[in-house]
């Protein structure tokens, strides 16, 4: 059990709980990190959990909940929402909701509201424009989008919120492992777009909610 | 005077002359060429001509025609159209124009009809929303970008008209000369649309004037 | 069943049904949405199907249509084209042969003729030179080709027709997954080529469909 | 006149108005349209204005304000913050001063105070400890480092602010041009960072000033 | 058996035995290749050997020794350290610590004194800073990091020691396969660390031992 | 006088005289070495040297040959060829030609026969096929190509001599400085053509002129 | 038995049969292709031909001949060489074998004599330096190198014989697939090297067995 | 004067001085910075400085010595060396040269001894072999070599002595700015080679030192 020093000051510094990173873990070895930071903290949970590695897990931890979309568990469920303030989470394609509910689900065990725009892409754009309104009401959006990742520009370009732009790792060819959804994003020519790395829906989560809390406590 | 072989067939193999094409020559070999290949077909362009290089070549040959924010000269002036189709060029930024304006010449020195939509870029939508009616009239859009490069995949998603996209070098950063806006319309989730080089504003117009005699001749 | 929104706008905006790409969704799920909407459109189909997958949705939907060289599988058949045009259909390698079916295939779901040039690679160029002029009745050509990617610029030279180029993945080493057939063809020097993403006979066959349709209506 | 169309709605829309970027437009370009949108905002301002182009623009409209470090020109001066937070601008290097003053003048003309912390990087990392308490006071950090680009990882790592991250192009060999600290950003162990393009300090000063804004407006 | 002639001269030129390199052998190559190289050399050792593969070579070789965190087998035991001189080995994720342990077992196999430290990434710095002063003692410090990989940049600017730096493949997105780590440590601005490729614990390992051992010799 | 070792025993081993690479050195170094060399070797060649340095030369070494196109300045003339093979150098555009020239120039200081075949290009393909019978005459030949490079291939699929290539810089946009037309050589599906650097057209004529000197020597 | 043309032609324009890649085609596609080309060339060969596909095609052709470390297969077994001439095959490593035998047994099936020198890798140049002198006595050099590729360079050096250089994909992390060793060999500084694509072994003897039958022909 | 902080903690921590790096910074700049740092340290120096600036800079500030080749200026002259350990410098062309000087001349200005080995590159290996026993004789090799980068990898194999590898950005076409070298070294089949930025040759220097110093100290 010596194989990692958990990091019990970083809450206090940063806000959050370490979050345990699932790829190249094993089940064993995933379970008894939860068992031993669960005692720690409100809520621990583990990103990257597939349906096959959460049973395993499941059989040696007691009380975990699991959102497979997201592929996430944790040991506490999603609360009502602590904060007033509402994050909108777009996205285009089927094949990106695994990504986009990531960042969801992180959000909302982390207290934050969240509403899901689902199915919006630019290649249809009236369906993004018959959600504007609703849009333009959140305090932040995360915007995902795979393949040529137009979806943050278009959003930027429609709406005064701050957008959080997540590129996956969707398409194929060009695409070259969702690079070229990762520069679409950084050269957006509607400024005022962050953007995290490739697939990183976990990432884009805690940058809004670092803002959020951030944000409440100084207003 | 044996530098270049002129290819007399491809007129009548490709229905179009052969272009100079004005990088890495000397004023005086474009002057030379041109003088060379005007009897010999109605029009004769050069492209990529800087007003300063236009200077010394409109010394040594007469009657040439110049169009500067397509860097285009010609031995023959703009003619009214001679097909009944119109070809729409959209354009987001002022930087992209000289490219979109190279298409634009070449497509009227080669008698097809053109409408210019400049200023339309994603990063305020409402302004590609209000010529939707116009751009669904033309019989071909070539769509003209750089940075991001996410308009030709909005366009695509707004018209049913076909769209050749064509990437300009505009940007700087995470752009790598075009890349980005490269891959972005390569991989553009709206299918249906065509690619040429970075700054090819005279590929695209060639594509589309053979798309329009081939396509003329055969309905 | 919620998993994706049906854009039945988009066959009125666009002159096409909404195609079903198979990767990344279970049989299950291409099963469902195949079922869901062939109510609303004459020709319902799903490119990059196994025949594995397709036996799975075969048990759960009746009435289909498979395509095996071509992946695809179809709520219709192939009738006899609708437009007096011919498309033409151009490749080197056996290898490269699915892409150019995908392209074949969607065009004739979506009512043109289609001619088949197979084996016509530059590594023997007398075959193309012996198909030359079959290739120039067409109206419009896609010439797909992998490995350096060559033919289309060798095919653009040989006739007036336009050239759609689609690159393919097959090749090794320094072909980087495709990239080097890409280059190539946008690199083209003969000029007048569009360019789709590496392996995508589908957007091909799209762009050239889209044309033919647009062209069919105004002249 | 008439080669840029103004996107009067766009203040509307997005909270602030459209910022002229200098680089490809002559200072004759940037003087005009420094007058015709002058009268229509309360500020009006161009990046990537140098000292020589500013002459000529100052030579041609009056009452222009110069911030020579962040190389930004502007109709209004820097007025006292509207806002009661404070936003973090942390930079190691001399070299990385423009974009950091880009950040931070773009920040202050829209109406946000500002704190500077200059010359903290990581090859000494005592300079960063000794201001740990300050910028754990700010609402939001902007972290800008060339070369490697680990100073936002190593911030984010010690305070609970949030981060964006601006990649500079600042380095030689095998920097790229600004790709090595960009990917650096993009892949931080530090969870909760957004990145924008190389260079763009001006990008990372419009997504704070969002944030700001809408959180302002919602809480 | 003549697969591969052994290079008896080598260990006089360098002083190491030629060291095995797993991949690509079968167990069986591998088993006789020990088999052959033992009675010439103190000490054979083989890399990247997983236990399957290990236990196949041990039921045909007696006598060995497998360091299963850092995928090595040996033909001899770890011994004391022979030299007076400590290697600092410093890692920061548990992902990461298969290549560290590569660099630490080579390095005790070779006769030198080794001390790890574990799990003191930037992202929570403290911890780093807390072993500070045991870093300062060590002779040589390698440093192993993946994702951003700045951790060698950051350690060789808080003490004196020379760094060597190895980036991993861990990490996903725009990491590229540890291109990220890579060009974080060659760009670093602390001066002073020399890099080594991509997972390559063996080699920084080896690179010290020359160090040492030339160093020893000389002083 | 002492930066440069001369190494006097290359001409035995290798059978050709070191040559001065020009780029980066002053005319005087350049003209310094051409003095201490010549008296050792019955040709000395500089490359890379433009008609502004070569005038420079000149004013300080006498008896200078100066072959413009190839940008080679030379202590001996081209003398009738000493072997009985003739090298066909094939090439398209005119902007090629200085490598091209450079091949040529360098085999002709060697001793060997050479035929010129500028303006082949694929884009009109009977340009080449009225030559064939021509190529095939020849020993080797060596086939130079800037933008996608496709002239190798076909060339190498029509005639059975075998084929160097080399790949030039000329292009723009996507050519990214000769890597497109690199990787179209190196992929190309017509077996048998060896690739030198892009604008290498020294080297390709070394590696002619070793396979013809090789080959006469054991024939 | 439609899928592929065969091209008859071939071997009189280029002096060798068409041969069969293996990848991407199923056992029982390569055994009806060798079937139907087998009454018309002397020898067919197929190539990247594993053991396991080697026993289905034998179980349905046959009379052939496999060599299993250059997973090749052939209707006809190695003769006694047709020419004078020995082509000298160098090699580092074990894992570049397979590579380096696709050369060799390809040369020695076209009626050349091979001299195989197997483990001369530059981490031990003495062994290289011993085999100089035979070196010396080739008429070509095959080399065949995989990391960082350098032993062409360094043979190159040693030896006025023409090297023909191909890089494997051997290596990991920074290696990029071949890649690093690919530039390395384009970027000699022992001029007179030509390059094959990455792993292509059959492609260097294909081009020098061209150049050993042209130059037998003309001398 | 407020635009740098200077580290004075820097030295006691690490052991050397600050360096001021010259690129991007005003003559005169460079100039304050160093009348600045000269009172608190025993030698301050510049690298990057070309003859142009330094004669800006001698004008303004005294006493200073200038290392031509090295492009390096300091407050200091090079004293005899302080420690009984000699540097091996080896280099293979007249153009790597400004940067194995400035590898040279920084370890000379920090008090250790350095025996330079220039032009003794891969293309004739016998001027290394005729230097291998003094290279035996220093403590650490810094080899320094552009293009293809081979030298690190040839002089490993040939001594024990560790090698500090620097590639150079000297090269063409294919070599992309240093990356071949870079690769190359970093993929090197020799082990123990420690690589730094592409032209870095002060980074080199300052591993080197480190390493001396460190072992000094505790040997
Ligand atoms: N083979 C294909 N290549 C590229 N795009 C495709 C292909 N097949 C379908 N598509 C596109 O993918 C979209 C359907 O994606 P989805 O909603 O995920 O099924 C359609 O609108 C098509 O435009
Ligand atoms: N883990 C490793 N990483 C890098 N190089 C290694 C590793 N293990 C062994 N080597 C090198 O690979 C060589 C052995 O290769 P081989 O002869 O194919 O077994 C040895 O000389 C070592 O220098
Ligand atoms: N190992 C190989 N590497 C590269 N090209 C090959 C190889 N084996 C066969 N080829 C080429 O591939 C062509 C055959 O492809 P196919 O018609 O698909 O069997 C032949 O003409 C050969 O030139
Ligand atoms: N030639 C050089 N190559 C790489 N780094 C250098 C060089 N010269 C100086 N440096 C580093 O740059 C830092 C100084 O940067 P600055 O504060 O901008 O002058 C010093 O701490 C050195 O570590
Ligand atoms: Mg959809
Ligand atoms: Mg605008
Ligand atoms: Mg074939
Ligand atoms: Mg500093
Ligand atoms: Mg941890
Ligand atoms: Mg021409
Ligand atoms: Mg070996
Ligand atoms: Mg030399």
């Amino acid at each position: 059990g010596d194989f990692a020093r958990i990091d019990h000051q970083r809450q206090q510094r940063t806000g959050f709980p370490e979050v345990i990173w699932g790829p190249g873990k094993t089940p064993q070895q995933i379970a008894e990190i939860l068992e031993r930071m669960r005692p720690h903290y409100p809520c621990v949970m583990a990103t990257r959990i597939s349906p096959e590695v959460f049973e395993v897990v499941r059989s040696r931890v007691g009380g975990l909940h699991y959102f497979e979309k997201a592929r996430i568990c944790s040991t506490a469920p999603i609360l009502p929402p602590q904060f007033p303030l509402q994050v909108g989470l777009v996205c285009a394609g089927t094949a990106d909701l695994p990504v986009a509910e990531e960042a969801a689900v992180t959000l909302q065990l982390s207290g934050f509201g969240v509403e899901r725009f689902w199915d919006v892409g630019v290649a249809g754009i009236h369906r993004l424009l018959s959600v504007r309104d609703r849009l333009e009401e959140m305090a932040v959006l995360i915007v995902v989008a795979g393949m040529e990742g137009a979806l943050p520009s278009v959003v930027a370009g429609l709406v005064s919120v701050p957008v959080i732009a997540v590129p996956t790792s969707i398409g194929y060819g060009a695409n070259f492992g969702g690079l070229a959804a990762l520069l679409t994003m950084l050269n957006s020519c509607a400024p005022g777009i962050g953007v995290v790395n490739i697939d990183n829906g976990f990432g884009a989560a805690m940058l809004v909610a670092k803002i959020l809390r951030s944000l409440s406590q100084r207003l």
